[in-house]
């Protein structure tokens, strides 16, 4: 079937449950980041292979909107479709909001299904809708029509990480949990999302693509806790561990019908951008419950690392570095020797290197490697057979990172590959300024992740460059790549905290030309306190060479240059004991200081 | 009377009118920054004589909170007194709210002048004594105690400014007004802030100290506009101007009983932060008006400027700037004779030169003239017979600015008197790369005062320094020399438009030591649009040079080095044509391309 006639199909299954038009969205249950394949209706039915968009089919026609960083990559693979492409926030393009209510008429009905959508979405949707007298369904047309290809719902081994991992009991991070809905004025929560459930019981599987969790609920109550999970997941042992932390096990299923039959009174926590509409639902319409609306206290737990977490991820960070040492020279050595590279070529050539180290177990997610213009698609994904061969000039943007057992790692660095333009030497300098003006920021504890974001843009917001999204994100503990609450971006109000650690990414994406990213993680540090306050600073994480030979040493100022030779040398030091004598002296090489 | 001896009388008085307490805020009826001395019983009572304090006396103690930019002078002041100097903000100091809630038990009453306190304020001290059990009481029971010291309100000449002062007449601004109004679903407001009814109504007087204002308070509905002012100080013809453009007047006794006795059904829009309790409990408890709480929208218009008034601003700055050449050959000239100067000389010098200049009215607040670690203090003034003498070494700092017919002015400049230590020269280095970082900031148009105050401090806070106040402020038009809504300080989350005016005056106090702050103003202007959106960026007002023989241009980066060459250019092409022949030959000297 072509992607046009799945449209149509959608359209007609629409007609025939009575509606007008149906919405589908890359997301779960648990609104998670990356889908297991069995929710990933939107791409089997629009071809769109991006992690986050939303598809309107409306009786006359369709439209796809997408982030900023999928603005190219949503332009080529709907091309030839019916389907519009919405670069969402751009100039003029309306947002899914403002297409419903200019589409649907009064007396139509939209259908979607609410176990797969946040409830805020829902509302959201709802509202634009009632605003040209249209109504919404909460209706699943989509399954039937795929059931043939659709695939199961995961069913990976399950474990439960240890203390020396995680630095904290079960028992522990309930009893945390406890205390914050107490002081939230709450005696109850819904755990919707993986991660958090995988922080709170120590549960990791692999149901999700590069994301070491477990598909699963969790409902907790001052004096009990129940994980809910298709049955015979668990070892024995982990099941009987679990039980002496106080959580009880039901079948996954058992989730939905449990909370609608709960008949002790409870004051549930809920956040309504997070819970699925279905679970909202099934809160709010059940008299035993009081929603308490508010944010997920989880979420703020876990974005601060305790030390084991951090000493855990610091350890990871040196083997990833080896790793990607390793594979630096591997790259080199390829493109020296002139042999056929594509770009496809690259994720297994970091597999395999990361293979190498103690504790890998997988990659944190699929990793992007784009030469010359392709790099200007910010999550670009190279296909076998659709990909580009590195041509022997401009850059090679890699972006990848490892799920180990002792953390999770996300660097992305860009490699020329042999000349490079006047602008090319000029974009990576600016990029690297505004990538090291992050990471050397001394700041007061009261800052929030906007006031921090202009360090990072202030570099290129000079030559009137911007990115097209955050300069950084959380990265979870031996789980997702991304998690909040903590981010560097316009508008995020979260105030950082020692414990945090944040990407550093900034970069420059021109369309069709080039794109640069220079990506470390950092730790957030206490910097000590003074008559002025708390100071805080960054520590990098990653420990892997920036490449110097691009950088326009002229246009760095003082204090940049030396950060960055300082930074070298706290690479060279903290590898070289793990290195082979070939490898320190290509890394002593790769690491020296750059002069004027 | 000794402060100990007022303070008891106050405690006494209280007790007589069957309380226990009572609090004092630097406050009058309009929320006024700087107040008519009618109003300052703060200072009387209490000696401190900064423009922002809040003084609580209990049957056991007194204490006086100050912000970060009186500490040094408030624990001065009260110095031997039974009051304590509470730095607000700092770390382990009460906020007033705990310690009301502290030293008020159960039964206790405390009573403030609720006709001079803010509805928010009162509200706050309210809940705080709730939590006590103890209670609070609307009385004025500090008028009697000083009524035969006690200044008589205001009664200076009003005038009208024209639409060649401001670009816009008051029916335009009343229409302004009135779209908002509807935009926020009320039909009313209720204006108690001069610098907001001066901007509606056009009307200028002198009735605050540096601040041409009048005394009066405004009722606007959608179709009728009351000016509330003493009779006979508007002159007939502005009267009847008034009139034509549809606004009446009553007299300013009249304006609570004109609310109290309002009987046409009215949605107010009011604002719990700048309505004082007595205006905000006529309006909620007259069954004819709905309160409807929101910002005032003429806080917003007012602060963008319009074209007619940059220009006229822009003009203003020209004659400032001129003055300011002069006063600095001036105290050049006396330094280098050796003439001995205190810090109370430099106000009558500058307003020498300021009278010099068309237009010009009167200072836009009490000059700051602070030698030596006597800078250290913000807000410094110098009292003849209680300053310091102007010795020939460190900095002498001096902040100023003056009310022209076309515009209101403020600047600091920090001049080395002498020779400097080592420190002092970094001080001022850095304090000039956070005011340079600021003014060179291209920004999108999205940017908060929050997150573009980080560009400021980002230079101090390298060396982990900060100032204890905010980067800067917006000025008034012929007005009060702080208005908002927009500031670069943290929290502060109105977003930058081109038209708006700010400060950008970042400094190092370090206390006994020495004081630097650097403050231009700035115009906030459109700066293009490109496909990453509309970018804006800074334009200095403010044209006086920044002494460079201070600095350590090693420090300076390539960048910041070339704002100040560019700045210094552009100061001397502008000013030297209403310079003579010497004083150009001065300002070429002082404007001089700084080379590394």
């Amino acid at each position: 079937m072509t992607t046009n006639e799945k449209i149509a199909a959608l359209r007609q299954a629409a007609r025939a449950a009575g509606g007008h038009g149906v919405l589908l969205m890359t997301s779960d249950p648990h609104s998670s980041e990356y889908l297991p394949d069995h929710y990933n209706a939107l791409t089997w039915f629009s071809g769109f292979t991006g992690e986050n968009a939303t598809l309107v089919v409306t009786p006359a026609g369709s439209a796809l909107w997408v982030d900023g960083r999928f603005y190219v990559q949503g332009d080529k693979q709907m091309a030839g479709t019916e389907i519009e492409c919405m670069h969402a926030g751009a100039a003029g393009v309306p947002t899914v909001e403002e297409y419903l209510t200019a589409q649907f008429t009064a007396g139509q009905t939209l259908l979607l299904d609410g176990s797969c959508a946040p409830a805020a979405t829902v509302e959201k949707y709802r509202a634009a809708l009632e605003k040209s007298g249209a109504a919404l369904a909460d209706r699943d047309i989509v399954s039937p029509l795929w059931a043939d290809v659709r695939p199961a719902l995961p069913n990976t081994p399950c474990e439960l990480l240890t203390p020396a991992q995680t630095g904290a009991t079960v028992a522990e991070k309930l009893a945390a949990v406890r205390a914050e809905l107490r002081k939230a004025g709450a005696t109850a929560l819904a755990v919707p999302q993986l991660d958090c459930l995988a922080w709170l019981l120590d549960l990791r599987a692999r149901d999700l693509p590069c994301t070491p969790l477990a598909v699963a609920f969790a409902f907790l109550t001052l004096d009990a806790c129940t994980l809910f999970i298709a049955p015979g997941r668990l070892r024995e042992a982990d099941a009987a561990a679990l039980a002496e932390s106080g959580v009880a096990l039901r079948g996954y299923d058992e989730f939905l019908p449990f909370l609608r039959s709960y008949d002790k009174p409870e004051t549930v926590l809920l956040e309504k951008s997070t819970a699925n509409y279905a679970l909202y639902t099934a809160v709010e319409e059940n008299p035993a419950f009081t929603v308490r609306l508010g944010s997920d206290p989880i979420t703020a737990l876990k974005g601060v690392k305790n030390e084991t977490e951090l000493a855990n991820i610091r350890e990871c960070h040196i083997r990833d570095g080896v790793a990607m040492v390793r594979f630096e020279m591997d790259l080199e050595k390829a493109l020296a020797e002139g042999r056929p590279l594509r770009e496809s070529d690259i994720e297994g050539m970091l597999q395999a290197r990361r293979r190498e180290q103690p504790g890998y177990f997988d990659d944190s997610f699929a990793a992007i490697a784009a030469w010359g213009p392709n790099a200007a698609m910010m999550h670009y994904h190279a296909e076998p057979g659709a990909d580009a061969a590195i041509e022997p000039h401009g850059f090679l943007l890699v972006d990848n990172g490892g799920q180990y057992d002792c953390g999770t790692t996300d660097i992305t660095r860009t490699y020329p590959v042999g000349p490079l333009t006047g602008d090319e030497r000029r974009y990576y300098t600016w990029v690297l300024q505004s990538h090291i003006d992050m990471a050397r920021a001394v700041f007061l504890d009261y800052c929030t992740g906007f006031a921090l974001d202009t360090f990072a843009r202030g570099p290129l917001w000079a030559h009137k460059i911007n990115y097209r999204c955050g300069t950084g994100h959380g990265v979870g503990f031996i789980s997702s790549v991304h998690e909040g609450p903590q981010s560097l971006r316009p508008n995020n109000a979260v105030v950082f905290k020692p414990g945090m650690t944040i990407t550093d990414e900034p970069g420059v994406y021109e369309t069709d030309l080039v794109g640069i990213r220079i990506e470390n993680e950092l730790e957030c540090v206490d910097a000590g306190e003074n008559q002025y306050g708390r100071w805080l600073r960054f520590e990098p994480l990653t420990l892997v060479p920036i490449d110097t030979a691009p950088v326009l040493v002229d246009e760095l100022s003082g204090p940049q240059l030396a950060w960055l030779n300082a930074y070298h040398r706290h690479v060279y030091e903290t590898l070289a004991p793990r290195l082979t004598e070939d490898e320190k002296a290509w890394l002593a090489q790769k690491t020296a200081p750059l002069t004027r």
